[in-house]
Parts: C-alpha cells; structure tokens; sequence
C-alpha cells in the first residue's frame, strides 16, 4: 500500500476508527467523511472522534433532504422493492453516500477511497461499483477484503484489544447482539442472534413503541398529496397538522409510521453474492408512501403502463439492491419511468393503524377512472354486447389451441 | 333462439332467477346449476327457488374441496396476485365453476350453455373462455349481451316487475347497496355505492367483526407446514387446535383471518376490457398462507428460481384474473411452477393480530440458507477476498460505460 | 347510417372504390384520402378514379419522407420484430396513414372516418385504434364489419357485379391469386394460393429481380453511417455512390436490397385476433438496415442496457403489430429506447450477395469495445485473478442449490 | 499445491501440455481427459501426445451422441440464442465435457479437476461453474488464473521455451493468427487478428468452401421431419438421401451448410465478465435445425406459448451463454420448454443456397394453422362483426387514456 491521502467512509463506530487508525499506521494521510442521511448520531460527537483517531480533516455531510428528493422520491416512483417485500433502505442511501465521497475525493485531490463494508454483505459492492464508475481512476482500500487485514483482525476481540492499545473510544453499542444501519428511510437489523430465521426477533429489540402490538389503540388519519409522482402535501386530519417540505413531510411520516407500528418485514433475502440472509427492516414513512404512491398511480396510470411498470419494480429493485443505481441500465429504465409520473397527481386518504396502512380512498384531477363506464348501473357508452365480439375473438384460439 | 335444454348457472339471486325464467319463455328447457363454492347459502332453498321458477332439475355441485385441492392451491403455489394485491379469490373460483357446468352439460346431453354476468364484468369472460376451450361445440347464452334481453330489461326494475308477475320471490339482498361475490377465498364488494373511489367504504358493509379496527386485542399463534408448496397441517399454538384436511385447514384459517381483520385490500382495479374499477376484497385465511408461502419458499428455494417466479406470479396473475386458467400458457407456465414446488417444505410461524399475518420465524429440512456463510462472525467457507475480484469484474462494463 | 361528410381512405382498388360509391348510395359526401407512402401507384390516376366513382374531393398525402423519419426509423431504433422474423412492414405505415385520416377529417370538419380493411385482419384495428386515439369523437364507418354491407357483398362477384352496374373502373390486378400491400419498407403478400402453408411460394410471384435464386453474382458493399441511432449516410463502396437524405438514403437500400434479394421472409404469424396466418414479407431496405442498426448498437451500447432493449425490441414488436402505436405503453417503453439512442453512432459495413446482408466491420467513436481488457494476448489492465473470486462468488449459491 | 491425482482436460495444444508437464513438476500425479464432441483432430495422436507429457493415463470419452441429444436439441427446443444472433455451440457443448470431467474423477477417485481455459474467457466460468454444482466438493485448478503460473508464464514465448525444454512437441496450430474452438455444432474464431473489430476477417479463414461467396450455384432442398421438437429424419429431396439417426442427421445437415455458406455470424458480444468481444461463428447445421423448428413451432404451438418461449430464448440463451446450464433456474424454465414440445410434429422444407436456409413449406398433422378461419375468401366460422366489439374494447382504456 502506497502512502496516499485516504478518504474514509466513518462512522463513527468500532470498525471504522479502527480502520482509520491502522490507514495511518500504514503511513496514510486519512480524511474522515461522514455522511447524515438521517441516522440518529452526534455529529459533534462523531468528528471529535475521528480526529482524536487521528484524521487530518473531517467532512461531515447533510444529506438528508438529497436522499430523500434524488433517491427515495425517484425509487419510490418506481415502486421499487426487492424479492417483493424489501423496500431498499439501505441500498438506495449507499449511492448518495458513495457519490458524495467522491465528491469530497475530487475535492480534496485524493485519489484514495476507503470504506468499511464487510466482504460477505451488499454494501461492500453498493460503495464500490460506484466509485467505480464516477471515479473509475480511484484507488479503492477494502480492509475487510484485505489479506494482511483479516490475518492482522481475525474478530472483534482483536479490534477491540486494537483500539485499547490505540486509544479508540469503544462505543458501548458493541454489545447489542446485532448490527444495525440506521437512515431516514428505514432501519435494518440483521446479523447476531438474527442468523437464525428460525428464531422470531425480539420485538423489544426494535426502537421504542415501533412494534405494531404496542401501539396505541388511537388511529391516525393521513392524507398524501401527490403532484408528478412526489408526495407533496401530508396532512393529518385528525389534528390538521400539515407539512410540504420534502424532509419534513417524509419525517412526520416516519413519525407517524413508528408511533403505529407500520413498515416492519422481517425475511429471508437473497444477497447479491448469492447466500440468503436474514433481515428485519422497520420502513415507517416509506412503506405509507409507497402504499400511497401505487394507489395513486391506479387511477392516474393507463393499464398496460403500469403493467410494464409492475416489470421494470422488479428489475429496478434488483438494480438498486445489487449497487447499480449508477449504471447505464439504471437510466435507461428510469426514463420510462420519469416519463410516467407527470400525470401521477392527486390525493389519497389512509387509515394508520396498529401496523396497517391502508388506503380509504383516493382523488386525481388526472384521473382515468370512468365511473359511468365502470357501473354497473348505467351504460356510459359502453355497449355490452360489444363484449360478444370480443370474447369470441379473444378466446379464438382457444377453441382449437387447447391440448392439456 | 331455438328451442333446446339449457344448463343455466344458477345463484338464486333476481338475475339469474329472471334469466331462469325468461329462458322458459323462449320455449327452452331448463336444467339449473348451482356451485357451491363455500359461499354462505341455503342450498336447500335455492334448489327448491330455481324448480319454483320452472327448472327441470337442478344440481348443487358441493366443489369446496377440489376448488381448495386444485385451484386454490396452485394459484397459491405460484404466488399469483393482480395488479400487485388482488388475491384472485373470484377469478380463481370461475374455472372450477365453469368446468363443471361444462361437465353437467355434457352428462345431460345439453349444448346450450347460459350465464348471467354482466357485458361490462370480468366473469363473462372467465365462463364463456372456459366454455370455448372445454366444450367449443357449445352454444353459449348470455343474457346480458342479447339485444333482445336488453331491451327488456333496462334497469333492475324491469326485472322485479317481470319477477313479480312470474311470481319469482325477491331476495332481500336487493337493498344492499353495492353487489358481493362470496366463496371460500374470498368475499368481494363492488359496484354500487364503491363506484366511487373517492369515497371510503362503509367498514360494517364487511361481515361482521372482519375489520380490524374491531378485532380483538389478544394475537394469536399459528404454524403452518408445508410440504411440495401445499399447506398440509395448520397448528394454532396458543389453543393447539390443529387441522389437516385441506377444507378444514383452509377453513379454520379464514376463521381465524376473518377473526382478526386479515386480508381487507380496497383497491382501483383495470378489468380485462380496460376500464378502471373499484373493489373491496376480503381474503383472510388466503393472505395468511400466501404470506406463509412466500416465506418458506424464500429459504427453501434458489435465488434465480425466486426471481423467474416473481416474474411468473405477474403474469399467471393476469391469465386468471383474465380468464385463461384453461390456456396452453397456463399450462407451459405452471409446469415450472409445479417443479419448483418439490423442495417447498417446513414450517412457518405467524402472529395474527388485527390486520397483520406476519411471519415470525421458518424452518425446513430443504433449507437452502447457510447460516455459516451468511454469518457475519464467522467464514464459514467463504474466502472475503474472492469478493475482491467478483466486485472488480461485476463493475468492469461500468468502467467505461457510464455516460449519463 | 346518418348522412354525413365521410372521409375515406381510399387505395383506388375495387374494395374502396366500391365501398366509396356505396357510402353515396347511403347518402353520403365523401371525400376521397389517398396515402402515398412509397407504394408503386399512379396516384394521378387514383385520383381521377376518386372523382370518376363520385367523391367530391381527394385528398393525396405525400407521407413518404414522415413515414420514414417519424416511424420507420423510431422502430428501427427498438430493433422491433414481430414474432422473431417480421420487420412490420404493414404496421409501421398503419400509424402515419391513421393519423393523416385524422388530421384530413378535423381540417375537413368531417366526424365520420371510413376504412376498407376487412374484419379478419390485423389493419382494421390498427387504423380504428388509432383513430380512437387521436379523435374520440369520430364515428368510424367500416363496412366489412357492418351486417347490411356483408349481406349485400358476400363475396369478390357481388363487388364486380356492383362495380359494372355502377360504371366503376374494375383493376387488372383483381386477377392476381393473392393479395399484395406495398410501401417503403416491404411488399407483402398474403392471402388466396398463400393460405395453404404447406406449398411454397411461386418466387415469380416477387417483383422483378429480387428473389435471391435470380440475384446478380457481382455482391455490392456498402458503409451505412448512424447518428443517434438513425442511418445519415449510405455509401456504396464500390461505386462511390453515396445518399444522405432519409428518402434517399432508405430508396437506395431499398433498390441495392432488391437487387440482392434481400429480406424475404416466409412465415406463418398469429393475428391479434389469434388465428394463425402465413404471409410472404419483401423488407431489402429495411433488413439491411436492421442488421446495421442491432451491430452498431453492439459496440456503442452498455451490455445490459442492450439485454433490456431485447425484451422490449419483443414488445415494441408486438405493440406495432397489434395497432398500439399511438398508446401509452408505446411512448412509455419509447422514453427508454429514445434515451439510448444517443450513443449510437458509427459506421457498419456490410455485404450485400444473394440474400445476405452480413456486417463486415464496424466502427465507432462512442465505441464501448475495449481491445485491450478482450484481448487474448495482453492484459489490458484486467487482473485474470479476479476471475478466481468472481466464479466462486458467481456460483456460491449452485453449491447448495442444484437438486434437479 | 498439494501433491494429489488431477484430472485435467486436455486438448493437445500447447497450453493444455505445458500445463499437464507443469502439474507432474509441481508433484501431481495426471490423468488426460480427452472429451470428442466432434472436433476434427486425431485421437490417437493427442493420447500419446498426453502421454508423452507424462499423463498416468489418458481418456478419451466420445461424447458425439450425447451431445447432440442431450444438449444441442434440448437447446434447440428452446430457441436459444445469445444476444440475437450466437447459437452458443461453444457455451452447449462445456456443460457435457464438464460432467463428463467430474464422472472421470469420481470413478478415478480423484479430487482436483484442472481445465486450461483463460481468466479473461467465458470457458472458465462454464467449467468451474459445473464443476462446482455437481462436484461441490472438487478442488479446482486454473492455471490462468493461478499467480504461481502467471508469473512463470507471462506470454506464448516462456510456453515455448517450457515446452522445448521439456520435449514437448509444439503443435502447428500456433501460426494462426487467431484462435479456434471446433465441435459438432459450431467453429468460432476469436482472438489475434480478429480483436479489432472494425476490421473484416479474412474470409479464407474459414474452413475450405464455406463462405457463401464461393459456395456452388446449385441449390440443396431438404425435409426435415420433427417429432417432439426433435428432428427425427432429414431427407435430402433432389438426391433422395436421408439420415435418422441424431448424429448421422446433424452431421448431414453440417455437411450440407458448410457446402452453401450457411450460418457464418460475425459479431461483437458481452462476455460474462462484461467486456465486449468479438466472434466468428459458423454453425451450418445447428442454423439450419434453428429455422427449420422455429418455423415448425410456427403452427404446432400456440400464440401465446410462443410468446412466453420468445421471452425464454432470451433468458435460457444467457444462462447457457453464462455457463448455468445446470442450475436450478435452467432446470426450472426448461420444464416449460419441454412440456411445449409434446405437439411440435411435423416437416419442414428448406432451400439451402448461397448462405441461406430458407423454409418453404411446413406441414404437421398438429397444426394449430386453420385456414378457412385464416382465410380472406371464405368466413371459417368467423363472424367478421364480433371484430366490431373487439377492437371497441381492446381500444377502450385508448379513449381516455392518451396523453402523450
């Protein structure tokens, strides 16, 4: 390893410090960059930290209302989830952390990316495959993927008697039986006691109040204004409380989610290295938004596009689980995407409620629903009997075609 | 029309009642044909309703348990939903209606086939495909696309006069305000007051004690075991009551779904003709088990299998919403669907409490999960630093690729 | 029939001309619409029979250049095939004929449309989607789905004997065993001796010159040049000949094409009304171009930005053939092929001989080709050790997996 | 490096003996796997070339039959194609000498299984990729990929010397300018001269007679006679002659379009790794059985089969191309693919000149083509107004729903 400036993803956490320590025993300059997407953190806290490691300089970034407005809003109005039921917490906040660590790196003239992601999870490949292609000429360090590395760290003891022998503060969360990432998207847990899928977690385990069986037995009444595909408005009408900003109506959506238990999956996943893991993720405000957002697009959106659109949910998860958000295929799907939104405008209404959040109803100036066509009561135009020819055409082939 | 023998699908209800009658007018034999598919009915009564009205015979096929063993189930095995929600609960029950009453024609020599869905409705279309691909010879009578029907009939009062100068008792579900179809997956409400989607639906329009704003504050406790994608034992851990018969078992799950006001989706909805509609549908022990079987197939099969399947669900879910269960692409697709089934084995635990089916944990001896590969303490085999070169060689398209 | 302005699209055969003196007989004005879009007609003379038959006014629209520009092109862009073989002669020109309809009957003040397809084929549908597209309002007229016009027609004889009685001019071409459409981009044929599958074709039924038997020995090389996506230059490179002008461009591969034989396609399709049809396709132009256009996009587009483009080169495909040009689906999955159009420049020489047009070489500068990472011979800054990690990590989910 | 029996697949080239004299250095003990899939080389030679390297024993497994049945047709059934144009007769034919490798070394009682293809190629995934699913326990040698070799080897030049000072006889081949892959399905070249895609191959690199510019003036016509999706006869109609058994009739068919020039496909592809490369591929046989079937399925499987087995070619295609030939996810698409098969009879008549394979005529007693509905002339039980009401309701969703 050459001595270079080394731009390190920090958290503030065991790894990381110890990361940024053994970056300098290597002969490194090393400059912190820690990213907010929202985590619950001391920042203040944080950044002293890393200096006391030793770090040169340290970036902290606000990112929070860019995730929510570039990342969560554009995955949102894709719809996209992975293997059905994961809404991509994690996976949509790593390219706006990544790209921002390049930014700094461009900045600071570095060309060294550092960051502490394990060898056996996602995130390692989300960090990387971005650097590599907004900054293909970086340099990327990988400890956890680093032979001397892992024969210098074989557990946690040897970082923790590391960090003693080094000075590192060792932060007291070491001693949950799980890890966790934290955004204002969701929160995951996984690893520890949760690597057996046949062992239901403990929902004390959860943030305070945020398991549905706790939660108070007073709904909550919202409604979600959207204007091309973006939730503009949240309103709740039960006390009128109301917010526009992106940060602020998203946070009061988490607030609202979490107080009632709402966005809580816990399942077995396919990693994209292959090996199935075991996670539970807790999306409050995403999970009332994308219930919000597909309703919405059910009276605004022509059938056939949001056929093709239930396609592209799937393939567009996929993208951005595996690290892709940066890449051709990505933008090139997402056009359809985009383009679909501009008539995606109008209200819903939803019930929350002990874990359900549940649509009561919805209005779009945009919208195609034809009432008179769809009764039942009176014709709208409709003749019935064109019905005849178009059964008997539709089933021709069936007639002759059918052979079990 | 000529004058022939009739096999006329038969509910009891004013439409078919009419149709049953007028059909006599038109100088035909009519043989009547009720199918009972688990809806709440006095058969007994119906029967003597359809000879009252002037059939020649009436047969009450009981097909609860074949509609389960190989409808349900299937429909089941291949996670299929429309439109990303809609369980299918009338679309999956259509078929077996449909080829029984194909069966009874050909049993009593008939070659006339009558219906009474509407020319506007997915149900014409989910018979009279059926009907062409299982007996292509048949004449098919549909009332509600004749002309001449239509010009009798205008509105619903037309018909009670006609029913009340043929003496046709009048049921009493004539007040309700919208229309249902019941059978043992499901109870849908559509049409009437729900044509507009803007307003909510009324919660006691459900049966009674099924919405979960009303459901008891005490959960409870099921596991359900799997063998070849089929629930084959379902276990209440709290009370032990267990059963094993597909009927019972299925039974018992709605019980306890309806119970804790699992399975309520309220939803626009595009029709195989086009036009948008509005429905309320209430699958409870259907939601249990699909989210049961989703779970034990995400342990118990491959990752790529997994996603062929997602993409599979999406469209089996369009065949049977649009009437194709008797199709040569029914059939090519589920012969995949059928295959993947064979590791689908274990047990799932899930909480049932007010509008949530959640899993809890889920064991199989087929498992495919790894927990030492998984694992983030331990290597369990897997060499960190291959993930290296994977990484390198995943991204190396993106090198040079990106260009926003 | 109300009487009303009539706009017809009129082709100057016995069918329309027919259909144009029976819509007077109903008492109609009709106003004659004839589109030129490259077919080999005298148009002065189909004019002159217009009036000769009674129109009041005809309508002779020079589409050929938009035909080319605005949809032989776009659908180029999406690689689009029906059925794997059918480059959409027909149905790329359906769309433009359709919407010039439209626009001669809004500048007309007329409300009634009128078209000569018959009620077998796939061109009704497409025009009269169309037509619903673009003008809702229009009352279409279209005879041979209407019940008098098929009473008083039955058959070719009945046309012949109303065409005498009413002094219409009776085409030569009547005598063809067959029918023939020609445009731009293809002639087919389909229809009478055609409809038996199991005989060949007579090659002399071809025009002049272009079965591959009958092509010259001397082969002919050409450079076709895109610019976003879209051929701007074609240069024979023996005879320096060389063709910048869509129009121009497009007729000479057309006329270098024919002399080859290329693009002849035999096969038999399925009809959006699901019946199965055999039809003979002549596409010289088109097929070179289609080859060109897939082996440039094969150097200038990312790897999986070209396999999303294969799917939707198969639904492209069958959006044209069913008459969904003008629909949301079409303009939703275009967003994408549009936006990865932007890359596709370069030159593609080919080899034109007897049937083949084989791409010899291709260039370009946007070219994504990296001969040093391909290369056998140098490493190209590629680590071949990263391959080690890339196919454990590949294949780590087979190892468990595989139960067949 | 372990002293242990390796079983290495060996070709007599120069790498693969360089490699076989490098493991006896390195202490193993080696077994030559010779695996004959139709290449032109002589057998007897290349086994005492192994020897004379210092194999313990040599086998040399005739996999011709196999191939052919168990691989080349079920991949034909399929349709499948790499990226619209590769036939994959190099990716077919790896899974079959992978198995073949792992039986060897299970009946030799060995554990280490070595293959000489590169770091940079497809082939080492599609051999390590089987070998890891049906031999998961296998250790898995790849010089190429080994630092050890890499940096004793570091061009063809340190091969020589190795080769030379260890008597190893260096074969001919080396002149050529680019490199070859043969079997009974295809010859690819790649490599060398042919890295530089802007320029034309020579056509005199191809094996004598088999570019279509020098193909003779008289056509062949053949009937190939399906049964299952499996040809079962080919008949040549102008001389009478005609083979039934799989390999006599593929040989045949590849003996006939090498003759006319069939089947050369020159192309940049994606390699699994992602960088592009580029191919030449001739597969005289394996184009013709391609046209041939595809057509067949023409009128023997129904539209909607076809649909979903367009979508699969593309999807099988990538996984054969991508060495998963045994992986759940082929096992579970090809169920589908072999379940359509069962009525996919009948013959098919070809012309085969001057590079093309053109079908003629297809007949089959399974035909699903029914010409009187199909026809223009006469009405087949197809009442042309029923198209009234299917186009009104295909079209409905149209009406409102253009917004472009």
């Amino acid at each position: 390893m050459d001595a270079s400036t080394v731009i390190l993803a920090y958290s503030g956490g065991l790894d990381t410090s110890v990361i940024l320590r053994w970056l300098i025993d290597k002969g490194h300059d090393v400059v912190a960059y820690v990213a907010d997407v929202g985590q619950n953190d001391d920042f203040g806290l944080i950044k002293e930290k890393a200096l006391a490691c030793g770090a040169t300089k340290v970036h902290v970034a606000d990112l929070k209302t860019p995730f929510i407005t570039e990342y969560v809003f554009p995955a949102l109005a894709a719809n996209a989830k992975y293997e059905g039921q994961y809404l991509l917490g994690t996976a949509v906040a790593r390219p706006i952390i990544a790209k921002t660590h390049v930014d700094i790196a461009l900045a600071e003239g570095a060309t060294h990316l550092c960051h502490g992601a394990t060898g056996k999870g996602n995130d390692q490949a989300r960090f990387e495959l971005a650097y590599m292609t907004l900054m293909p000429q970086a340099t990327i360090l990988s400890p956890w993927k680093d032979r001397e590395w892992l024969s210098q760290f074989k557990g946690r003891k040897d970082m923790i008697a590391y960090a003693k022998q080094c000075d590192i503060p060792i932060p007291v969360s070491l001693e949950k039986p799980f890890s966790m990432d934290e955004n204002l998207l969701h929160t995951s847990y996984e690893a520890g006691v949760l690597e057996d899928p046949s062992r239901p977690y403990d929902p004390s385990m959860l943030k305070k109040g945020s398991h549905f069986l706790s939660a108070p037995d007073e709904p909550d009444y919202v409604t979600i204004t959207f204007s091309g595909g973006v939730p503009v408005r949240v309103e709740n009408t039960k006390t009128g409380e109301a917010h526009e900003s992106p940060y602020e109506l998203f946070s009061y959506l988490n607030t609202l989610g979490e107080t009632h238990g709402i966005g809580i999956v816990d399942m077995v996943e396919n990693r994209l290295m292959g090996m199935k893991s075991r996670g539970v993720y807790v999306t409050p405000g995403g999970t009332i938004l994308y219930n919000a957002h597909r309703d919405i697009e059910s009276i605004t959106l022509d059938k056939q596009v949001q056929y093709y659109k239930e396609w592209m949910a799937i393939e567009i998860g996929r993208l951005i689980y595996n690290g892709l958000w940066f890449s051709p295929e990505f933008d090139f799907l997402m056009q359809s995407v985009r383009h679909s939104q501009q008539y995606v405008n109008g209200t819903v209404d939803l019930l929350l409620y002990k874990g359900n959040a549940t649509v009561l109803s919805r209005a779009s100036d945009a919208s195609l629903y034809d009432a008179a066509v769809a009764s039942m009561d009176e014709d709208g135009g409709y003749d019935q009997t064109d019905a005849k020819g178009f059964i008997r055409l539709y089933g021709l082939r069936l007639k002759a075609g059918y052979r079990p």
